[in-house]
């Protein structure tokens, strides 16, 4: 996080109990139920509908050209990935990220899952349409680009922040959340997790819904990040290898508690 | 029920037992294996297709314009799942309604999953298509016009029949399934299930397997309601969330037999 | 397998023993992660990515033309499916087979995956573009046919090899691997892998991964087909129906150890 040069020194003063912001987030969405609308790839679709189910929020998955405005316009928050990209999802984004919402002041917050472990060879073509976007735009104020971080060691994250309501999240062995002044760096989470297609795309999901319901965008990120870290933990202690994980991390990101939050949050901010 | 101006005295003059009909046409699906053909969203592909095997039907899936009358022809059911609702899905819904099939007279039964709860801020768009079709033409002779219960709250669900070959199957808390004649109202079911997605549109393939072994459109389709949801609650007993009710209702389904049925089914009719 | 005139007396003179082929493959499959590109429908989509994982490869799944040449060329393998087959997976097909590898002379090896059950009433349409392709060229050094026995029972399974360099591996009750020369039999499996599906698809996947680092395209293609299969057997000790059964085959295949396939594995060769 050093590298950061919007980094202040206050940024550090009071910190958080993020275990209990995250238990306080998780009830927020089971409460509230945010709808999330995903443009995401057909291999993620089912999964990640089902990580928001289970963690209490309302997935829509529709791309197609002729209804996205209006699911779009009628969600509390908004996924772009870009883990497929055909000329289709294309459309679709841009008729989503143009759609206006019913939140007051164009305040739909949306995630940018850049995946840069698929990106592999195909880094151009997929870097255009989200550099085309202006960075951090007043109608994008909780912006997040969350980005696996295998393609992104050596470059500080926040780099990648783009405008002042951008939150960067790259995930891996660690997570890292930064918004240019705050960063936290999150040590959960299980080596099972990277065995699950879409695990990371789910996780992108479950920021928008994290989102949804808590203004303070960094916030919001470590908490999803932590839910669902916490979620892989739990879920190891059962699972005999990653296709019974796959449904572990649902069922307990489902049950997910603030005593089980208190005892395994670990994030050093 | 009551709304319905078609519902005749002599509906409810004998009541059959539904738990063993439920049976009986399970029965018929195991050993006649009929092939449901399904034109549905790409969130609900792999688990209709895993639920529909685990009940004994052989499901097929293209939507591809060049080979999709080959398949509907040769299948015993079509399924038509508004839930995305691309070009290139309306192109295969014509054309699969137009293909000539290998069953008597083309009596094909199909079954339109309208999907409401996905529809908000959609429905004109979606209305459409289905309103264009002729309303239980000869074609269609057992057609079923699925829906989640919950756009439809208020509305008879006879309203929604639009002729005299044509059933209602509304889910919800409970189901209610009616031909504008007789009517069944089903108490089956887990709470969980709303928690996995596709289970609607999984459930809608189900009554097209179930559509292809009995000529009762109405026993049928209370038949399908019924397995699923009885499925459900055998599942819920093992399940320890989401994601793994989304596995042992599958195995509930494959396993069920006359004694889980005569013992769990609460079906008023 | 009598039928083939290219069969040479000598090809069974030296029986290697595969079981302890099939473990050498999987260790190569966990230490070298390759990285196998799969063009395949979207049902199958996820199931297969996470057989991929599980195994210890890497899958990618783009169809989208813009990048599906960049993916291909980085990618150890490449994965043809026919299974739903519309204009834009017949354009990825094209671009994928043109594009050049980074392994030394063009030596990438791919499956192609007919998938004849789904194929019922579609036959022509779907055996065109395979057809089209010159059998076995120098490209496609290792190609594997890979198709489902149910519509191919009475062909001899050598009369499908069009090349030099092609396998066919036919796969049912029993599989049949052959490269003209050598023939194996491979009686591994469960009866609950056909009631998955994608299941065979996943399998197309493995092939891919094991022709990745095995240049004997028979040993990986019998390989692969064992590992599924005694994965599959150790599964259904578990598993309480399809559901259950699907994850727990992912689970022994990420456990799958050399002495469980010396104790289950039965080929004849």
């Amino acid at each position: 996080m050093g590298q950061d040069e919007e980094r202040r020194p206050e940024a550090c003063a009071h910190r958080p109990n993020l275990a209990d912001i995250t238990a306080d987030v998780l009830a927020r969405i089971r409460s509230r139920a945010p709808r999330v609308h995903c443009i995401t790839n057909s291999v993620a679709q089912a999964y990640t509908a089902n990580m928001l189910l289970a963690a209490g929020a309302i997935p829509s998955m529709t791309i197609a050209r002729e209804e996205i405005a209006a699911f779009v316009s009628g969600a509390d928050a908004l996924l772009v990935n870009l883990g497929t990209f055909d000329a289709e999802r294309r459309t679709a984004i841009d008729l989503a990220l143009g759609a206006k919402g019913r939140r007051r002041k164009g305040q739909r917050p949306w995630v940018l899952d850049r995946f840069y472990r698929t990106l592999a060879g195909a880094r151009a073509f997929r870097a255009r349409p989200a550099q085309g976007r202006p960075g951090g735009g007043a109608a994008q104020p909780a912006r997040i680009c969350g980005a696996r971080r295998q393609r992104c060691r050596g470059r500080g994250a926040g780099a990648l922040c783009q405008g002042p309501n951008t939150i960067v999240a790259l995930t891996g062995d660690t997570d890292v959340v930064t918004d240019g002044r705050r960063t936290a760096t999150i040590a959960n989470g299980h080596a099972l997790m990277s065995l699950v297609t879409a695990m990371g795309c789910a996780g992108s999901a479950l920021l928008c819904a994290a989102l949804a319901v808590e203004a303070d965008a960094w916030r919001a990120a470590v908490a999803a990040l932590v839910a669902l870290g916490v979620a892989g933990e739990v879920a190891a202690l059962s699972a005999r290898g990653p296709g019974s994980f796959a449904d572990a991390i649902i069922d307990a990101l489902h049950n997910l508690d603030r005593a089980t939050l208190r005892a395994r949050t670990r994030v050093s901010a």
